[in-house]
């Protein structure tokens, strides 16, 4: 049966969460753009949201230590860095004042289009990320990783990315990963890498993120049940209306 | 200086909300997929998803008097139809059960990808709309209207359209249109057609809206601040991160 459990007063859901391999979260995507005719622009636009609304939950307004709402959102050339750009125009509306890095621009054309929406609102974007940490610590409540997606690979990240992660290393205001921080492999915890406060799973969680401890947030409420079922997934019930539940 | 007053503590907006005429509705959107470079599909998402939020704010799964969650969702061919589409998705991985009734399929591509997320999701579509009307105030809990936008010359309304517009003002359970009523000139309310009892405005609300004594809510919590400047829309505060507002 479909996971509408509430309103039909199925029992519960007691199978454990699955979490996903590179190769099955690839084939998810894949189903949802080929089968279910979704397109990227919607997906980005979905996840994008949603991760806001995990930020602002995880640190709201009234949490923040600055005087200003300021983040910074670090974002990479591939669909990851659009989340994270649709992230930050969402951030914006909901008052809280984003900074976008964005070392290297996309051909992709969505990517532009995501862009051009940044700047047309008024959202500052960085040229260079300062090397000195304290300038970042001061400056920033937290910083969203919306830089590597589990395609990278993380046994040879280049330039510009290299530098990023040695700056993230050391930063010791808050980051918030989305699916998975920026120079882990998808399938283990790094022990090595960026320690995020928290973490955002598109969809289902990633096998790095079974041992993790920080604040975990599960985002993509328009997976369906099939697809759900298919790969039995075993999600949690997102409870009312929300677009997040925490795990 | 930009409208996110809370953060900033400045003085609340207290300056009449703008009742749009067609042609600035029409700008706007022109406005927003030219110069801002958002795309039909993104627009049609963020609109339909906080179209089902209101639909869920305005009649919640708990308020109900079928014993099942049922919603009819009777979707146009153009824009708006999609935005229905988009609703009748969300609104079931938010538990109801919406039905689909879309009687003349579109050629726009992203129209016929819309429907495939539907249907591939198990949403059923009605063939045709009984015209005895007892069976849909005995089938359903509430009819979404999403068929005929502010495009459509309501002094020459075809079928099937006008056929559904006879129905739907015999109909006794409630009625939601979104952003104008099916039928009504979108600058002037319409004492004859269709009654709604909640009306989903997208962006700002169309002139036709100003006498409207139903659940008015305002969605679109995207748009950017130096639009909303432009066209002096004087939007109330979103509440928190709510996608949604009551006028």
């Amino acid at each position: 049966m479909m996971n509408h459990s509430s309103a039909e007063g199925e029992a519960e859901n007691t199978e454990p969460l699955r979490y996903l391999s590179k190769g099955e979260a690839a084939a998810i995507e894949a189903e949802l753009l080929r089968d279910y005719r979704f397109g990227q622009q919607q997906l980005i636009e979905l996840w994008g949201q949603a991760c806001a609304l995990a930020i602002a939950k995880a640190y709201p307004l009234s949490s923040l230590t600055k005087k200003q709402p300021t983040v910074l959102v670090i974002c990479g050339p591939e669909q990851k860095g659009s989340i994270g750009l649709v992230c930050a125009r969402h951030l914006r509306m909901f008052n809280f004042e984003p900074t976008v890095y964005h070392p290297k621009h996309s051909p992709h054309s969505l990517h532009q289009d995501f862009t051009v929406q940044c700047e047309k609102m008024d959202i500052p974007f960085l040229s260079y990320l300062p090397t000195e940490v304290q300038l970042i610590n001061d400056a920033y409540n937290l910083v969203i990783d919306a830089m590597l997606g589990p395609e990278a690979d993380c046994s040879n990240i280049k330039e510009p990315y290299s530098g990023i992660l040695v700056t993230l290393k050391q930063v010791r205001i808050p980051i918030a990963s989305v699916d998975v921080p920026s120079g882990w492999d998808a399938e283990e915890a790094n022990q090595d890498g960026i320690n995020p406060d928290a973490l955002i799973s598109l969809m289902a969680p990633k096998k790095c993120a079974s041992a993790f401890l920080g604040k975990h947030f599960l985002v993509g409420r328009f997976l369906p049940y099939d697809i759900q079922k298919k790969y039995e997934l075993n999600l949690p019930d997102f409870p009312g209306t929300d677009f997040l539940v925490k795990l």
